[in-house]
Parts: structure tokens; sequence; C-alpha cells
């Protein structure tokens, strides 16, 4: 059970943006440009950024959906949904940029705290041809996702345990986004 | 050195806020809600929570300006800045009322992680008086900090060392705000 009175059967956030509608706003907005928003970084590639951390904080809810929405960024197969197991098992040996790996080092670096990132682990990820704006969105989609964990697991949300679950909001978070639409007034 | 070309002399979260406004927006705003929105725990309650949060990640520039912003929303004067410092030095012994006491504990607790809140714990804020709501936004505001402070120094931000420089800033924060006002055209 949630520990304050979150709306029965929403999961994860969903429950705590239900609750409070104020701060759903800009959390929604800031997913919504660091995962979505124009970049030279694909959406699959921050997803899996998104996807490393939320596993590293061990919280399924986010771990698990924005796995599936890095799946159906490259297009929802079995092969795809392997590939973001395998990131996130080992991003040394999976099949990712090796600028994708070094970026994804940095995001484990501010996982854990932001002064654990080094002048060596930046010069490194630009080696591979990082821009600024590509370490910049790393350390803040790390950064977000230190929040956004912290808040679902903080507020003791309900949690589906099923992958199954998560594979139909991966495929909203990736193809509809993290903006609530207004609900279409129906009949007047 | 900031790890990435951030505007040269502009503090902590600000250069990160000037480098990618698209996301300082959400980001600000989420701020202004949390600690000066409506509430009915005080902004400088709120900005306590704020200061012993990012004090616990040790992110200078979130802790001091956040420490100034709880003083002066309290007035500003000596007394008040020894208030935030005793708070964050222990809040069991500082001057704090018992649900802030009990709110500050479970604050600590999101710092560390989220599955570390306990049924417990929010059973002990609800005893001194604590709301679901009030529970909600500290959750919320522990969460946030452990994305600005990573933010902060997981870009290698430039931080002064001297409270001084922190007191003009916590006034603003206090006083004006987090959102950005948009520059008034100067001759036209």
């Amino acid at each position: 059970m949630a520990h304050i009175a979150l709306e029965e059967g929403l999961p994860g956030i969903t429950g705590g943006f239900a609750f409070r509608p104020e701060t759903a706003k800009p959390m929604r907005e800031l997913a919504e440009i660091l995962l979505r928003g124009e970049n030279s970084l694909t959406s699959a590639e921050r997803e899996a950024i998104a996807a490393v951390v939320s596993n590293g904080n061990e919280c399924r809810f986010c771990q698990l959906s924005h796995s599936a929405a890095a799946a159906e960024h490259r297009g929802g197969r079995e092969a795809d949904y392997a590939w973001i197991e395998a990131v996130k098992a080992n991003p040394e040996a999976a099949e990712v940029s090796p600028k994708l790996r070094a970026l994804i080092g940095i995001a484990k670096k501010v996982r854990e705290g932001g002064k654990k990132v080094t002048a060596a682990d930046v010069a490194a990820a630009r080696e591979q041809g990082a821009t600024d704006m590509e370490i910049h969105d790393t350390v803040l989609i790390a950064a977000a996702f230190s929040m956004y964990n912290r808040y679902v697991d903080g507020l003791g949300t309900f949690q589906p345990e099923e992958m199954a679950a998560y594979k139909p909001m991966g495929k909203m978070m990736a193809h509809e986004g993290y903006v609530r639409r207004e609900p279409v007034a129906s009949s007047l």
C-alpha cells in the first residue's frame, strides 16, 4: 500500500501525478524535453540512460517503463527488448556506440553523486564525439531520474511486477510522450 | 573549471540554466511550486528541508543558497541564519516543530533512496499532525534536490566559498522566487 492516499491502481509515478497535478506539470515537461525533444542523441539512447539509472536505483516502475520506451523507440521487436536488457546488464559488452557507452559511464557516476564525475570521464566522452550539450543532457537525465526514482519509491507507489504491464506504457511514452493531453469534453 | 562550456562566473545552477533554457523552465517552475507555492508548510520550513538534503549531498551551492533562503523567509536576522545552521547540524536538537522534525526524517531517508522510507516513518509524521499533502511535498522536495544537487555538482559548476555570496541570492530566492522574469525591453 502506498504511504499516502494515492488513487488505487495507478501505477508508479502516475499515482503521484494524479495526487498533485501542479507538480506533475513541470515534471512531465522536463521528461518530454529530455527524452523526446530535439536532440543529437536518439530517444532510444536517452531512454536507455534513464533505464540504466533507474535500474541502478532499483526502481522497478521506472526501469521497466523506460526500458520499454527505449525498446519501442527502436521498433518494439523482441530484439529491441533484448537490447535494452543487455544495456542495463552490462553497457561495456552491449551493442552501443562508444559515445553512448561513455555517456552511460557519466550517468552512472551522477546517480551515485554529482561529485563523482571527473574531468577524465568527460574527456573520454568528448573523445568519442560527445558534444557539450550531449554531456549536459546526460548529466541532467541521470539527475532527473535520481528524482523520479525517489519520488516513485518514496511514496510507496503501486508497481506492477510483470514486463507485460510495461509494454503498453512504453509504447505510449515513446509515441505519445510525457505531456498530458487535456481530456476532450465528451458530449457537450 | 566546469566540465562543459558554461558562462564564466555564473554560480551553481544558474550556469546550467543559462546553458539550457529549455530544461531550466520546468526546473524553475518545480522549485517555485514546491518552495514558494501555497502550502500548509511555511516556505522557511520547505527551504529548510531543501537545505538539509543538499547538505547531506554536500552540494555547497545548493545548501548555502537554500539555507540563506530559509533564513530570509524568517526575517534574515543573524538568529535566523543561526537557526538554519542548527537545523542542518542536528534537527533533533534544533528549534523545530515535532512535525517538521518528523518530515525532515523522511526527507533524509529519501535522499539516501526512496525505498528507505518506511510505513513507520510516515506514521510518525502523521502522529505529529502531518497531512498527506505535506508528506507528499516532503518526499518530492527531497527527491527534487537529489536532482538539483547532482545537476550542480555533475556539471562541475562554479560555487562561491563564502556565505556572504549567498545572502543576496537567498533574499532573491525568498522574495522574488525561482521563475525567471523576462527582461524588460530597455529603450523601445
